[in-house]
């Protein structure tokens, strides 16, 4: 077993915490480190299960680490790779886990130290809730992992990176970061996006009239306000982009409406509903390994 | 117990289902009737134990009702509340279960003989599910339901209705059919419209790396097409207004995205995630219940 030796990780929250608890769950590390700012956080997470040792001393958790996982807010990352990559035993493998790609893997690959060992990676898995307290060890398992390989990429991290997460039980997808950032602005930043603006829109007077749509439709809006302002900064064009083409939507229906259309609202509606069913079979399978 | 006598249902889907089921497991009504237009979904509906008879004849099925419920489409349901009152004996109540109100009760208002029974009711529970399949006795339990009395509304079925309501599990509240559809058209018919924007915003084949996010702001897009398109036709003007302060909401983020405002995009997003937290702390004593 034990296939990643050391694996440090920095930031152990969701993310880093449902890493950590699986590598130790499935006994695939010899060691998981948890590295973080503070102390008694780090301390809950160990508790938890979710890592090994903990320390807020960046250069001692990595130095013998030969997997980092850098979870930090994505303004955080480069940085953070950067900083394990000078320290970490050569070899090593350098991750992040952030929700967005092209400024991050830019950024590194800048630092002729950090590129080296580095492979950006995107678990698609997550919740509205923060914290280890919240991580589990089948967070990963049948999501999509999107690694963002580039001509720096060396090909001995890339597929140990595969293979980390393959283990994890994430299915692996391989993409530019530019194409990451792109489709992840509609699928999660786009959805975020529209649940804090549903939120906005509904007086608090009558949230207890608020139905189950409205509940399900703002439900990720209770994240962090600091990780996802960094990531709308981080990945503005494709947002606005993404905005964009939804608003179109919306002004297409609202002109239905407007005139009174019923054909016109019957088909936007239908194409709708045959586009969710789509992803329902799709999922469904996945849906049944939980 | 039997404190209805028999009731009859026009609509035996989620919501007529759901009575019946209600009424039947609690043992309030001495008979359900379910009516409908298809003896085949009426026979499943009876199978499933929401109902204790069935009929596809109106007239029949109202002739001995003390309570009627009209869960049809919100379309037909001025026309059955009608027709139910022509038919149903002196002193029956007579109630809808329609998502829009002001042009239902307008209608049955203008009806000399409709009027005299009928009090408009929104119960605010139901699902992306259409069907009696999806039915269950405690829909209502901890769930709002709207009554919408008018100076025409008489005092005895109104008196009844309240009754009916709190008796299947519900909070019941008052207020005219215009604030009625004012109210939905932000808490529902908008979140509803937006999950069909979002599920059309996403090409399919991005939905396999869809987050969480996707997945729950979609959700009540499965919906029944002729359903909605009713519903929105029926609260055209509200529902317009709405979508206008959403799109407000969504410009006021592009331009703090767009200017790269990280204080502006930062305050956004912290009140919608303030309302949220509100909305979920409400909800609270409401999901312990479940």
């Amino acid at each position: 077993m034990e296939q990643f030796g050391t694996v440090a990780i920095l930031g152990v929250g969701l993310i880093g915490g449902s890493i950590g608890m699986a590598l130790r769950s499935e006994r695939l590390a010899a060691r998981v480190v948890g590295v973080g700012r503070s102390l008694q956080t780090l301390r809950q997470a160990q508790e938890r299960g979710a890592i090994d040792q903990a320390t807020t001393d960046l250069d001692e958790g990595v130095r013998d680490a030969e997997v980092v996982v850098v979870c930090t807010p994505v303004d955080r990352i480069p940085r953070d790779v950067c900083r394990a990559a000078a320290i970490a035993p050569g070899g090593a493998l350098i991750m992040d886990a952030g929700s967005t790609k092209r400024k991050i893997v830019e950024s590194v690959e800048a630092d002729p130290v950090g590129c080296g060992p580095f492979v950006g990676a995107h678990p698609i898995a997550g919740s509205e809730r923060s914290g280890a307290a919240f991580a589990r060890p089948t967070l990963f398992r049948g999501r999509a992992c999107v690694l963002t390989p580039t001509p720096r990429t060396r090909p001995e991290p890339l597929e140990r990176a595969r293979d980390f997460w393959s283990k994890l039980g994430a299915n692996v997808v391989e993409m530019s970061p530019a194409e990451h950032d792109e489709v992840l602005a509609y699928t999660s930043h786009l959805p975020h996006a529209l649940a804090a603006a549903l939120s906005l829109s509904v007086p608090p007077a009558w949230q207890l009239l608020a139905a189950g749509a409205f509940r399900d439709g703002t439900r990720v809006a209770a994240a962090d306000t600091g990780l996802w302002t960094a990531i709308f900064r981080d990945n503005r064009g494709p947002l606005l982009k993404a905005l964009s083409s939804f608003q179109d939507r919306v002004a297409a229906l609202k002109y239905a409406v407007m005139t009174d259309d019923a054909e016109a609202i019957r088909k936007w509606w239908d194409e709708a509903r045959q586009l969710r069913d789509l992803y329902d079979d799709r999922q469904a399978p996945r849906e049944r390994d939980e």
